[in-house]
């Protein structure tokens, strides 16, 4: 059965978002990920950089929480709710809303894995890859900072894991959650894109 | 490039070991798992059963230590070693002789992906698959027993898990970890080995 939802997350500089991009391009599907963010930036008032940054800080206790003054700054806000629960709650509700739409789709990121466990037709990926291989991409794609590349992306990962632990009780990149995983230093985007493809159809 | 050595690692009830044996009758590989087994046994005069439980018991020190008098039983064992180190030496061993003699082969577990890990032309496989399916091919496969199929598979997965972490430090079933993951109950058996069969060509 063609799966009409396949949901893309990855370790940060893997390429899994070049390889959701190419796969819906091939697919013919639609692709989210910026998209889902720039929804919720709407609805909230939030800045999109803002929203981008927290959906992929570790929540908790630790951070800062923006509830106490949210009546003012964001309308429908619960009170004392953080800002990470509020665009959890929200990216959760877009992503239902697409896939509910039936329309085909791919989408990166954002716990879609989770939030669409209840759907029957959902394939999702992981794309991870060798940490040489990503120090070596997140360079040529994101260009060099002041912070070395390993450090980057041992911080972009940690709180990918963190937040989708908190907010989904799951280890973030453990096999048994996903359907397929593929390291895309070892075999290449290309044929990710591909194995992907065949699968979807 | 073709790659010459599968490992094949898997849940218990994933249909990891028939994918395994599949995959190795379709590219005319050598297969091993109780192979191997056979040949450490072979060597240390242990039994048969007794190095395929304690192969997937955990180690450490709330195991009885076989080190104290393997003095008479096991020639060439140091003395103070366990039991489960002493088949973790000889099992390596034994692989790695497998991986020298350039023979292409698929290896089931043991973590000899871990192993083999200083080796180019080896493709890391994980086979993993949900609660239900798993239950369902415990029962078809290995008959009923006193315990429930969900305890047995639990307890199995554990053992397999706190193995390969005392002895390898690293994640069982850790995306990261491995080269490809595959769902066979979401995939299908079949498929998963069409997939494994691609890529190792």
């Amino acid at each position: 059965m063609a799966k009409k939802i396949i949901t893309v997350s990855r370790q940060f500089g893997s390429g899994g978002r070049t390889i959701a991009k190419e796969l819906a391009k091939r697919l013919d599907y639609d692709y989210y990920d910026k998209e889902i963010i720039e929804s919720v930036a709407e609805k909230t008032g939030f800045s999109e950089q803002f929203i981008a940054e927290k959906g992929e800080r570790s929540p908790g206790k630790t951070i800062f929480s923006y509830g106490f003054d949210t009546g003012s700054m964001m309308p429908g806000v619960m009170y004392g709710m953080s800002a990470n629960d509020y665009i959890w709650t929200e990216q959760s509700k877009f992503i239902r809303q697409i896939a509910d739409s039936g329309k085909p789709c791919v989408i990166v990121g954002r716990s879609a894995d989770y939030i669409l466990r209840e759907y029957d037709d959902v394939l999702n990926a992981f794309i991870c890859a060798d940490m040489e291989f990503r120090k070596k991409r997140v360079v040529e794609i994101y260009g060099e900072t002041d912070v070395k590349p390993e450090k980057r992306i041992a911080d972009k990962d940690k709180r990918r894991a963190l937040n989708h632990k908190f907010f989904t009780d799951l280890e973030w990149g453990f096999a048994p959650n996903y359907d397929i995983c593929l390291n895309s230093g070892k075999i290449g985007l290309e044929r990710c894109v591909d194995i992907l493809e065949e699968l979807a159809r």
